[in-house]
């Protein structure tokens, strides 16, 4: 999968001394954002350039360790599954130093044009998400787990 | 379910005009605070008075219609499943006007001590996790869809 | 001044037990957008029907004491200054149950059409600045001591 | 200054499609902290190891040019004054291409011990901040003026 790098903030922990749970969906949309740029093509591009919006139909996120206060963490983002008319990203959040998952999670979008109808992604995201690093089925295993 | 109203503040909006996904997670949080509270002893008299956190170990949201600014929301919280070391709260967000869910959720919570140790809640815990309203079927059967 | 309740969330507070400093700036929003309200027009109704923003061009807040997790506050808001381009608002942030401020705060803001150009305010919401209650001096001058 | 390079993220902007303006006081956390760190003791180590805290006392921000969603950025940071109890910070957020701020901005701290009081800083926190760059005096100035 794909690897950013981040440190956890003093805005994003809270009063148990933890990062706050919501604060792993901003770093999924980094992770995810971070991905795709790697692939040659900002998210703000896919936006401008293809007309294509990529709102969040369902996001969930599994917390194994708590991270806490400038944690050098690392984002890893792939994609689970795809159809014509969604894509799914999962993502594992492990410290910089270990294989461990702190947290893993997944989003699952679908493609609007900006009018706020679903559409089929041009053909430029199709080719660019068939690029995209596959999410190992381990991860999509744990994910589908109750 | 307990019912709590709020409304979408513009450091909630993003970019596409809606409210941010993240955000979901902070309401949910607002909406078991709210419950408990109206059950008679608040989360922080749970954490000071009775020494247990909530920590959560899973999360998902499932996102129907966006939210734009300023619109008038209600969360609504249930209890959704219960065993001695988990909670599992269920959420929907709707609009003040109607009855149609924006959205719907659910975390786990386990039972900690201070020390960072897995424990069993305190009787007076579980009287007032008794006391709780339910999730009402179809939305705990309507989140254990794929 | 124009008094809002709330209190402080989970999502709110940072490993050092306090709310976290950003965040009063948040509050800031809610205390002027609740202001505007109770005058009569929503601030995304000055948005979506007279075609005027009002993007912040200064704020600060001094902070005096520290909020914990819901601790229930008030934030109150009143007109510090206008002139025919902007208008400046003061905040004061208190407990519910008592007048001694835990923050003080301002903003600057100036009028802007959808294009993004400086404009005059149309003369109804002139006519609703007017009616806003006006922050006490001894605040204005708290805010411009350096 | 230091300069620390970051992104404006889509969990950042608001409905007017900029950065929203707490935001701002977030990125100035980042910059003092990965400006300590290039000096050689991360914030996280001046609370652990030293003891010592540096709650925020006032804070400003002067917004000149809004920033869009998945601008490069850059936030400077330098020391604008010293006492035996504080010290204040500077800040200029500007484009990584180019030298116009964006935003200029600045936060008083004071030391404090762990148990809450106020205290003056131990010799390797002197030391180390006499090591830090210098806010230039023109940025000081801007900030100065009301």
């Amino acid at each position: 999968m794909h690897a950013f790098a981040f440190r956890v903030r003093y805005a994003e922990t809270d009063a148990m001394g933890w990062a706050y749970y919501a604060h792993y969906l901003r770093w999924f949309e980094i992770g995810r954002a971070e991905m795709l740029r790697a692939l040659g093509r900002s998210y703000r591009s896919v936006e401008e350039d293809l007309g294509v919006l990529l709102p969040v139909r369902d996001a969930r996120c599994r917390y194994l360790e708590g991270a806490r206060y400038d944690d050098a963490l690392v984002v890893e983002t792939g994609v689970a599954a795809r159809t014509r008319a969604t894509v799914r990203f999962a993502y594992r959040v492990r410290r910089e130093a270990g294989p461990e998952a702190l947290a893993i999670g997944t989003t699952l979008h679908f493609f609007m044009d900006r009018s706020g109808r679903p559409r089929r992604p041009p053909a430029e995201l199709e080719a660019l998400l068939t690029l995209a690093p596959l999410a190992p089925p381990e991860l999509i295993a744990a994910l589908e787990t109750p």
